[in-house]
């Protein structure tokens, strides 16, 4: 807890700290020196400056004054969470609203100097926004880790011990990995590769830690060339086992700290490649020869499931969908005995159930539960003063999923509490339509996901339903939840959807006030066929494995295609969810999953 | 007919005025001033120096060597036309086949120069042209009309009479256009327009000609101002009414080649925006304060039908659709009593009856007429030599379109001249799956043209079919049949599709050396319905009036949404058209717009 003064004394500290060192105004981003999305502890200075805890937005901070800068989901939180502070809210995205650049321009004279840990703005948005305040006489610095000076109590770097992800379940040895790299980096004319993004280097060498939350990868940078590869990071997370299994991989080690001296100290002549939009400004700064030329194809590699993985991720599903079945069970029987059951009971029962199956070994994201109303939210997250009863009646909203060793879940479903609306029913039957038109697809190679986007949206844009959200976003498996770089959504993005990429497929709708509905499921790339004019087709193959709810559906409104689908869908869920299920259990879902007409 | 000595010779003169110009690499462009898709013979140089006629393409000469960049539509044709005249072909699209720029960066060395006709060219091309060339050394010079003195019976600039768009088409004055015009020019900071889009011009003055054929459009410039609005034209053109009429509209007279003069005499300080992507480099370079800033507003605005053009274009469908009732029912009587019938008989036969309609003005484009195979050349153009004869057998694919005086159309249709195999019916039900659900789309205001693309795709690519061109155009109102912005294709444009924007709606599949299957109508954007939370949602209305082939279409594997669309479509072309048939007809017609099923 963070009273005012407290917060009002921590941005008081920060000032001395900014005088001292010449830096006009500070940018405190809600980042880690990875590119991360999900940042451990260490690094939530925004959080611990300001007593701000959405999960993005950037504290800035001048002699007199302080902003954060928040999206539109976190513009109430905001508000409650800093009032009395002194720090002013910024509500991103509202019209007129100035930008991050825009605010520097207006606060600070010609010949001023901001300033941001130059280890937590990416090489090229560091770039981008120094332009644009040059334009205005306003210099941007890369300063050092300032923020440590005020922040006695800060939190260690992450202590996770390294663990091996082994081979059954990666199904790509890292030497083998490593070594396509080397080769694009020859194909390149490049000599190394200095990588940042965590989920790639956890890819890269198939390890993984418990650093940050729901994200299994371990924090380190990874320094890749034909002659010498390091991995740099806290030498105490290696046990006996890792660092052999790294010496077989021809992987030196070296402390976390050092990386920006070795890159400073490389043999004169190294080109070093790296991606500008994950590597930190201050490690790109210390590269004497820099090729800021991308990843030089580990994203896609990493994108593209190969057979073991497919084998796994499927498994992986089979045990999550059983773990739903008990989970709802037990939450619709609560619900219909009057049984006091809230949000939160509802991730707590469903977490119960998935950390009782094999491999499970952690969520993969923040469960989300909104019943009623909070089903309209779409970030929603369940406190103790906000978390719902839940009544026999209305919808509830569950976007969930897990970790497995052998696979990474992302599932939502909503279901009926009591008797739906016509209006819940027509909403609910669109969103479905939606969902299984993008499922049914078949297209040719070289097509990009933003063109399928329509396909979930057409039916509900009839009703007028519409979401301002993406459809789909990659996944990464037993890694990050959410990874490139494949995506399906109405902006525009030149990636190609190639074989053994995986998405969501999710399409929702939002009435304000009165609940949401999201049907998500997570489909794979599959090849389909070959034509002799046009060459190899793909499709998707769903690997979620949960029923759609019944009840909500209006089967009138289904065409023959869709109600196949939806029919020898469910026949599938109960194929294989059963095995895995008890004798009641398996009845509760037959009835479930009873064909449509 | 140019023998290949003749090419040579032309060649070889040009190449003396090119030295005498200290030109080592000339670009002749297929192109006119006014970035016209469709070119005036006066402009026909590419054409008369190399002898290839295709509708794209530069001829560039250097002292030794000379090339067409042809693409692939024109690849065999340009082969045969320039085959022995020391001109080579550049196969545009080919892997490794050179752009312009590459190639006389091959060509040329540091230093070389290498010039265009600075009017051939807009603005924006030759700046990035420039650049490229810059970065090898290589000078670009926008060169005064060098093809003059090498072409002795070049025809004429283009004599065709300007005559007045009457209001009850345009359905807006000229003075109401041109005053929202200077409203937005003022709004933007810019003191006038400069305008060289024929379109555009045609458009805003509410005046046409005969100048080019098919676009019944004005050659020449417009310059817009508060105080002051000049047509520069051939004066000769101009008709005692239409004078009479330019004064009314507050718009003064000089001649067409003087523009460039009063551009470089303009008052001091005079702001000119213009489009760098329409006016030439030539008259770029006069403006003194130039702004290319682009249209104000002048395309998006002539593609917004307003309700009297609406009216127009229905009426106009509708006598097309009669016009082709009566000439497709000759022609399938014809090719049943086996009466010899070419390809160029059927477009005969049909331009035939549509002259025959009031307020006929043209064709709207070169009929397409394609047999069997050829209907698998999608830009084929039937000649003497090949056209085929019809048999009572395979597919005939007809692309047309009329021009009258209240409305441009262009429709396609592919029919059965005998009994269709399976896979003509199975490609000819995907192909009309893609048109109906393209036309049958409900979407949200702002939604661009592209997301929609994959609507009329998704049902053929499910039997392996596929095309690379567009699947909808924007279609002018008695203007050009190609017009933008709007456009729905595979490819990005940040362009939203506006109520009263007309598109086509033409997906095809075309199987090599066997058919082409492609089904084209025009659909306008008209509003559906207004959402609480979403706001304004738009439809199409199918504008376009002609039964499809009953015989081609496998019922079975439409749903029933898709029936639903079929015959009720059919009912309104029986409908509206059956006042403008003879009875025999009308029963003929009835007899193809029979339910399904």
């Amino acid at each position: 807890m963070n009273d005012t003064e407290t917060i009002k004394k921590r941005i008081a500290a920060l000032r001395g700290v900014m005088k001292s060192n010449g830096i006009d105004a500070l940018i405190v981003p809600q980042a880690d020196p990875h590119g991360s999305e999900y940042v451990a502890e260490h690094w939530q200075a925004r959080r611990y400056l300001s007593g701000f805890t959405g999960s993005a937005g950037p504290l800035v901070v001048t002699a007199d004054k302080a902003w954060v800068i928040a999206d539109s989901r976190y513009w109430l939180q905001a508000a409650k969470q800093l009032e009395g502070t002194g720090i002013s809210v910024i509500e991103a995205g509202k019209p007129g609203a100035p930008g991050l650049d825009q605010l520097l321009v207006e606060e600070l004279r010609d010949g001023q100097t901001a300033g941001v840990d130059g280890n937590l703005m990416s090489d090229a948005s560091f770039a981008s926004l120094s332009a644009s305040l040059e334009a205005a006489g306003v210099r941007l610095v890369a300063t050092s880790d300032l923020v440590d000076g005020v922040w006695p109590d800060r939190p260690a770097l992450p202590q996770g011990k390294v663990f091996i992800h082994n081979l059954e379940y990666a199904g790509e040895a890292a030497p083998s990995k490593l070594a396509t790299l080397c080769n694009n980096l020859n194909g390149a004319g490049v000599d190394a590769a200095f990588v940042a993004d965590l989920a790639e280097i956890a890819w890269l060498l198939n390890i993984r830690s418990t650093d940050v939350d729901y994200n299994p990868v371990v924090v380190s940078y990874l320094y890749v060339s034909d002659a010498m590869k390091v991995l740099f990071l806290d030498e105490a997370k290696l046990t006996d086992e890792v660092r052999a299994y790294l010496a077989y991989c021809g992987v030196t080690t070296a402390p976390y700290f050092v990386a920006e001296d070795f890159l400073r100290n490389l043999p004169d002549g190294t080109r070093v490649g790296y991606n500008p939009n994950s590597l930190p400004r201050k490690l790109a700064e210390a590269i004497v020869m820099p090729v800021p030329a991308g990843d030089f194809g580990v994203e896609v590699a990493k994108a593209m499931r190969n057979d073991v993985q497919i084998v796994g991720i499927r498994a992986a599903m089979e045990r999550d969908g059983a773990a739903l079945v008990k989970g709802f069970r037990e939450i619709e029987s609560r619900v219909a005995a009057g049984l006091p059951t809230t949000e939160i009971d509802v991730d707590s029962i469903l977490t119960a159930r998935r950390a009782e199956q094999p491999l499970f070994f952690s969520l993969s994201f923040d469960t989300i539960a909104g019943y009623a109303e909070h089903g309209a939210i779409v970030h929603y997250s369940a406190t103790p003063d906000s978390a719902s009863q839940l009544r026999p009646e209305g919808l509830l909203l569950v976007d969930s999923g897990s970790s497995f060793l052998d696979g990474t879940t992302d599932i939502t479903r909503t279901i009926a509490l009591g008797e739906p609306t016509p209006e819940m029913r027509r909403d609910y039957t669109a969103v479905l339509k939606g969902n299984i038109r993008l499922a049914s697809a078949v297209f040719p190679a070289g097509t990009r996901g933003c063109q399928l986007d329509v396909l979930a949206r057409e039916a509900m844009w009839r009703v007028g339903g519409h979401y301002l959200h993406g459809t789909g976003h990659g996944v990464g498996q037993f890694l990050n939840v959410h990874e490139g770089p494949q995506s399906i959504r109405m902006e525009y993005k030149d990636q190609a959807l190639l074989p053994g990429m995986v998405t969501s497929d999710e399409p929702g709708i939002y009435r304000a006030g009165k609940y949401g509905i999201r049907l998500e499921n997570l489909i794979l790339v599959v090849p389909a066929f070959k034509d002799e004019d046009w060459g190899e087709f793909y499709r998707f193959e769903t690997l979620t494995l949960y029923p759609f709810d019944r009840s909500l559906i209006d089967v009138a409104a289904l065409n023959e295609e869709e109600k196949l689908w939806l029919n020898s869908y469910h026949a599938e869920v109960l194929r294989r969810l059963s095995p895995l299920l008890l004798a009641e259990e398996r009845d509760w879902l037959a009835e479930k999953c009873r064909p449509v007409e």
